[in-house]
Order: structure tokens, then sequence, then C-alpha cells
């Protein structure tokens, strides 16, 4: 995993992306030299950040500086489990939902789990997450064809059986997804329940786009926790704007949760007392009409980027939610089948920096082929701008 | 690691530990109920709390809460480079010490590292660490027939050896030591560089208690570090009295360093932006002068509590570094050679909390029997009181 090979020039003299997580730190150093705008990182409106200065100032004077409880400190797990609405459920707070996931694949990895299944494209972490945490892993593909992206669930009873009908497989559900922003509704979350339970799999929640669902409804949480063979992972990141405060939660069953407790003071061990304190205020002072707001704000800035992305020659695969719209260019592969390639080249050309999915998918998968990923979790003018300039793209084939 | 079954009631109707993890925040449970002095958990003394307050205070207007750099911001790896005395080191900031530690025995595993061997007794959590690298391990005993903890280089030089001359071992060496305060001398350093660089090992400095000598010259970190086969876990947790604000540092050559970045962002990600602000603060801020008064605090309170559980019947070891001194009584584990027991009953007897040390021996290790923690790392006036309690001890072979 060194960054020294990070970037290699191939034969043809273009650029590869080899290093599945640095690719955000590159795109976005790219977007910082050319002064484009940069669509490539995940990072969401600083929304909120007068009242995280607020609350932490707020926090500090009755604050301390000493370990507190590794499981979160008992007023935030309230916060959160109310912020969910399954208020008797009690999580582990973490240093951010990707702690949470490699703690949950830890925990499961240790009850038998011996691979983990996620839909591909995938968040390019995950591969890494699982390797740590001993599993293999597999993949089944989000369908494009119809330009939403679509989950064959007999396909996913395919993979999760192909082992045998007691799968030791965690199925990882991303929802909405990072890339692709398909989003489950109720009666796929029901025939996932079904398949989960039929097939002696577990599935691990990747909920960190929670509150970003564009028309569906929430995910029956009760349900599937009440299941005892699902676990929540998620943060504050998205929802509240802090993807830099490292705090998130783990849910699961008791059991589960207070071994996932012994794994987590082995990693961050616990959560600062005043970032805790000032996440209370935020969860519990920000009104559903609020979140529901930004909400609007994202599915608006949807709205703007994907006719734009689709007016300027791409394919678009519109997302039901999330931070993300995934687009390429069949045209612009003719003669660059590289897609780091095709990023640098929009880049360049209209000053608009996409991040390359390459390292979202598996080396040698059918589905890879030059598929962009455009975020608009960035400022409404600057969506507005990257359209302006998108509008402006030079066209091979027009 | 369930905590469910953390204490369990044996046959003679005594407690014993079985969790060792769970045991700090248990027996901190029982102090708290009894009103005792709590000397089981090793908490520095609050002295910087009003700094911290005002350094984060002075941070958060020009600070934001989004992801930043995964190593950590660049102002904050060279104060902490100049902490330490290495001035062209590059740390990876991480979350605190125990990731450090996490993050490189998974690097040192991908890298074809198959063990980890430690002294014994041991900080609790480390078989945890190993466990979830992937690694097995061993111990090597400290000596304490002396009344001081040594170290037997020979012993260590065969334990390094046993599986053949390319070991494929890390050491993992804490020094000032956890529990025994055993704290290596400039000689005893050099013998292990030549052991390590004989035997083909690594060694993984756990270096949290690195301001705590009282004596020993700072170890030969510049000379470890070009050596290529060491890395240093260290963090502001107890030399700034931050436990809880969860920084910490992992120092190795520079190819180990970017793949130990790769695991950190797989783990807590980054340091919040913030946090690290308020630490520069701190680090720039602290003269050696304080720092040294900081350690001749310590030093002090140690000089009061080892002659006052000697006074009290206890056989010590004394400790030349480090926040602990381990003790027990030969004549009290005659009918109870139950640690968790001798560590209640002097609770009750006296109202001062140890910490039973079972959890950091081996099972069935022979030096296991009845050895105690004490800790220092807390208020001058709590050490006097509880040398005022010890002194009221009743004896049992007077």
């Amino acid at each position: 995993m060194g960054r020294r090979a990070a970037i290699t020039a191939t034969d043809n003299g273009t650029v590869r992306a080899e290093d599945p997580i640095q690719v955000y730190q590159r795109m976005s150093a790219l977007a910082a030299e050319l002064g484009a705008i940069n669509l490539a990182q995940g990072v969401p409106e600083p929304r909120y950040d007068d009242r995280w200065r607020a609350a932490i100032a707020a926090a500090l004077p009755g604050s301390h500086f000493q370990y507190t409880q590794a499981r979160g400190i008992p007023e935030l797990r309230s916060a959160v489990a109310a912020h969910l609405g399954i208020i008797d459920a009690d999580p582990v707070i973490t240093s951010g939902c990707t702690e949470s996931l490699l703690i949950a694949l830890h925990v499961l990895r240790s009850r038998g789990c011996e691979r983990a299944l996620w839909l591909e494209p995938y968040y390019s972490y995950y591969p890494g997450l699982a390797r740590l945490a001993g599993l293999e892993h597999g993949c089944v593909p989000v369908d494009f064809a119809s330009g939403r992206p679509l989950l064959d669930l007999d396909r996913l009873r395919r993979a999760l059986t192909e082992r045998g009908s007691r799968s030791r497989t965690v199925l990882v559900l991303n929802s909405p997804h990072n890339p692709s922003g398909l989003t489950l509704e109720a009666g796929q979350w029901q025939r996932i329940r079904e398949l989960v339970a039929s097939t002696g799999s577990t599935v691990l929640i990747d909920d960190v786009y929670r509150d970003f669902r564009y028309g569906a409804a929430e995910p029956p949480y009760r349900d599937l926790l009440a299941d005892g063979t699902t676990m929540i992972a998620g943060s504050l990141s998205k929802s509240l704007a802090a993807t830099g405060l490292r705090l998130g939660w783990l849910l699961a069953s008791p059991d589960v949760a207070a071994a996932a407790e012994a794994v987590h003071m082995h990693m961050s061990n616990c959560a600062p007392e005043f970032a805790q304190r000032a996440a209370i205020t935020l969860l519990t002072g920000t009104t559903p009409a609020e979140l529901a707001e930004t909400t609007a704000a994202y599915r608006d800035k949807r709205d703007v980027l994907v006719p734009a992305l689709a007016a300027a020659g791409f394919e678009v695969v519109v997302p039901d939610g999330g931070h993300f719209a995934m687009a390429r260019d069949a045209a612009e592969t003719d003669g660059r089948p590289d897609t780091t390639a095709a990023a640098h080249a929009l880049a360049h050309a209209v000053g608009v920096v996409p991040l390359p999915l390459d390292t979202f998918f598996e080396p040698g998968s059918p589905s890879r082929s030059a598929w962009l990923r455009f975020s608009f979790a960035v400022r409404a003018d600057a969506v507005a701008e990257a359209t302006r300039r998108l509008a402006a793209r030079p066209r091979r084939h027009a």
C-alpha cells in the first residue's frame, strides 16, 4: 500500500492510477494545480462549521482531556439512537464510519466469517478494510444498463450461496451507494432480510449517506437490528458535515456490540470528551426540517449536474441518493481505455476534475471501463460553474 | 472479548479477572463505590488542561471540520520531530499510541512478520493488538529477584533466535515499562540494536512513557531509526497529560511510514485539524524545563509511594521510570493465590485500589502470582493519602 508507486507511466505515456486510496489526494492536487473545479472528493459542504465551533467552544470549560468511556458517553449514545430513530439502541461510539466498518469486520472474522461481499463498483477503501480484518472479498455488480443503478437480487442470492447454504459471508451494503447512488427501497430491504436469513449471512450496513435519500423511505433499521444479523456503521461526517471530526458509531446486537467495543479499545480507544459533548449539541439541536433542507439542497445540485453531464455527451447513471453521479463517455474511451487518462483529459479540457473509478472495480471487471465519479457534495456555485464549463466541452463525436 | 464474562465467581466464592481490558474500568468502579483512592488506572495528572482549553479555543476560528491530510498537518509533524529531538524525522500522526502500535503490527505482518515478542508482565492490550494484526506472540520475563526490574539480554537473544536466525519476529519494547518501570540504559539499547541486527528482527518501541525516565538517558532514537529496522510509537497522552485527546505518532523509515499512513487511512483516517493545531501550540510552547518539572514531580511521588508500600509489608519492585510500582505480599497469597482477590482485599481493608496484574502475565506463568500495580500518575495529595492509609494496613504476618 505504499504511495511511492501510486502513479506509474505506462508504455503509451499515459498515467494510471494504481493506489486505491491515494487517488483522492492525487486528483485534488491536480484540481489545485489547474485551478479547476474539484468534483473528485466527497467532502460535504461546510454547512455546520459555525455550529461546530460554537459547540466545541461551549464544551471546553467543563470538559477534560483524559480517557473517557470507550463505548462513548451515555448522552451521546442516546442522542445517536434518537437521531437514527431507534431509541432503545446502544451504539458504540467510534472515530468515524471507517473505523466502525473495520471493527465490524474484525468482530465478524473472530466469529467465523471468511468473506465480505459488496456491490461493484465499491468505495475503494473496502478491499483494504477486508484485508486488514483477514477476510477475502467478492462482488455483485450494480446494473447500469437502464441509466439508473439497479441491484439484481437473484444475482445477490447466487453470490451469497455460491459457497453453500451457511455462507460465512458478510454482505456489506452501502445505501445510498458510493459511487452509483443506488438507494434500496423498502421492498428490497425486505427481500434482503429474507435472503440473509435463508443463507445464514450477516449484513453490515455502511450507512454514511443515510440522510441523502432523494425519494426512498428510511431503511427498516429497527427490524434489521432485531434480526440479530445486522450491524449498522454510520457517522456525523456527511449528515452534519464534519468528515474531519472523526465521530462515528456502530450498532449491533448487545453481545456483538460488546465485542465491537473491545476491538475499538484496541484502535482509537475513545473519542475526545469535548468532541462528544459538541456532537450531542449538534445532534439534539438540529431539527428534522434542517436535515431535510440539507437533503433538498443536495438533490437540487444533483438535478443541475446530471443534465449538464448528459448534455456534455456523457452517459450518466442517475443517482437516487448520495453525493455522486457516475458518468462516462464511450466515445472518449475509443483510443483511451484508461480511466485516469479520461479524468485528466476532462480536467485539462474544461477545468472540471472528476474521480477516475478504476480502483472502485475489480481488476479485469467487464464493467470497469471509463467510469468517472462527479461529486455534488460541493457548494451550489461550484456545481453551477462546473455546469457552465461542461457546456463548453469539446466533443470528439458531436 | 465480550464484557459479559468479565467477572466470574469461582468455587470458593472469590472473583477472578478474566478480561484483559475491562479490568481498568472494573477497578475504577470499585474505587468509586468504596470512596477509595484509585491507584488502578494510569491516568496522568491533568497538569495541562488549561493550556489545552486555551489552545483548542484559539485554533477554532481558523479551523475547519473536514478531512485533513492523513499523514498529519506538516507543522505538527515538524513539532513532533522537534519534541523527539529528531528534526529530520517525518512521523505519521495517529489517533494515539494504541493505534500506532496496531498500525505498526499490521505493516510488519504484511511484510512477513509472524510473531510479536515482548517483556512479561506486559500491558494487557498487547495480546489483542497482536491478534488483530494476525500475529502470534511470545514473552521474555522481566527479572524481579533483586527488587529492581532487570532484563536478561541473553534470554532475549534466545527468544529472538528460537525460530532460527532470521526470526520474522518483532520485538515490542516498552521503556519505561508498564507495569515494572524497567527503563533501558544506553548500553542495553546498544546491545539490543546489535541483537536485532544479528537476528534479522525488527523493533517496535512503545515510547509512551518516554518523558518519565528517573535517571536513564534518552534512548538512541536517531541511531535506532537509522538502522531501518525500528518503528517508534508514541503520543501526547502522558507527556502532555491528554490521554483523551487521541493524538499519537509513528516513526519509521520512509517506505514503512508510507505503508503505515495507508493503514492509518483505514482506521481513524486523520486527526481533527483543530486538535492538531492545538497540539502544535502545546508542543512548541512547553519548555524542556516544564517537561523536566513534570518528570521530577512523578519521581517524587514514586519516592513517597514505594517506601510506603514496603513499610506496609509489600515486596516492591522499584521502578526506574514510568507511572507504576509493582508490589505483592507473599504472606497475603498463602490462602489467596488469586490476584484480583488480593486487590479487592486491600481495597476493602484500607481504601486503596491497585490493579491486579493477572492479565499482564501469560496464563500459567510462574511469575504471575499476586502482583499488584500501584499507579503514581495521580495527584500528589492522593499519593500522600494512600500512603497514610497503607500505614494503617492490618498485617497478617506482622
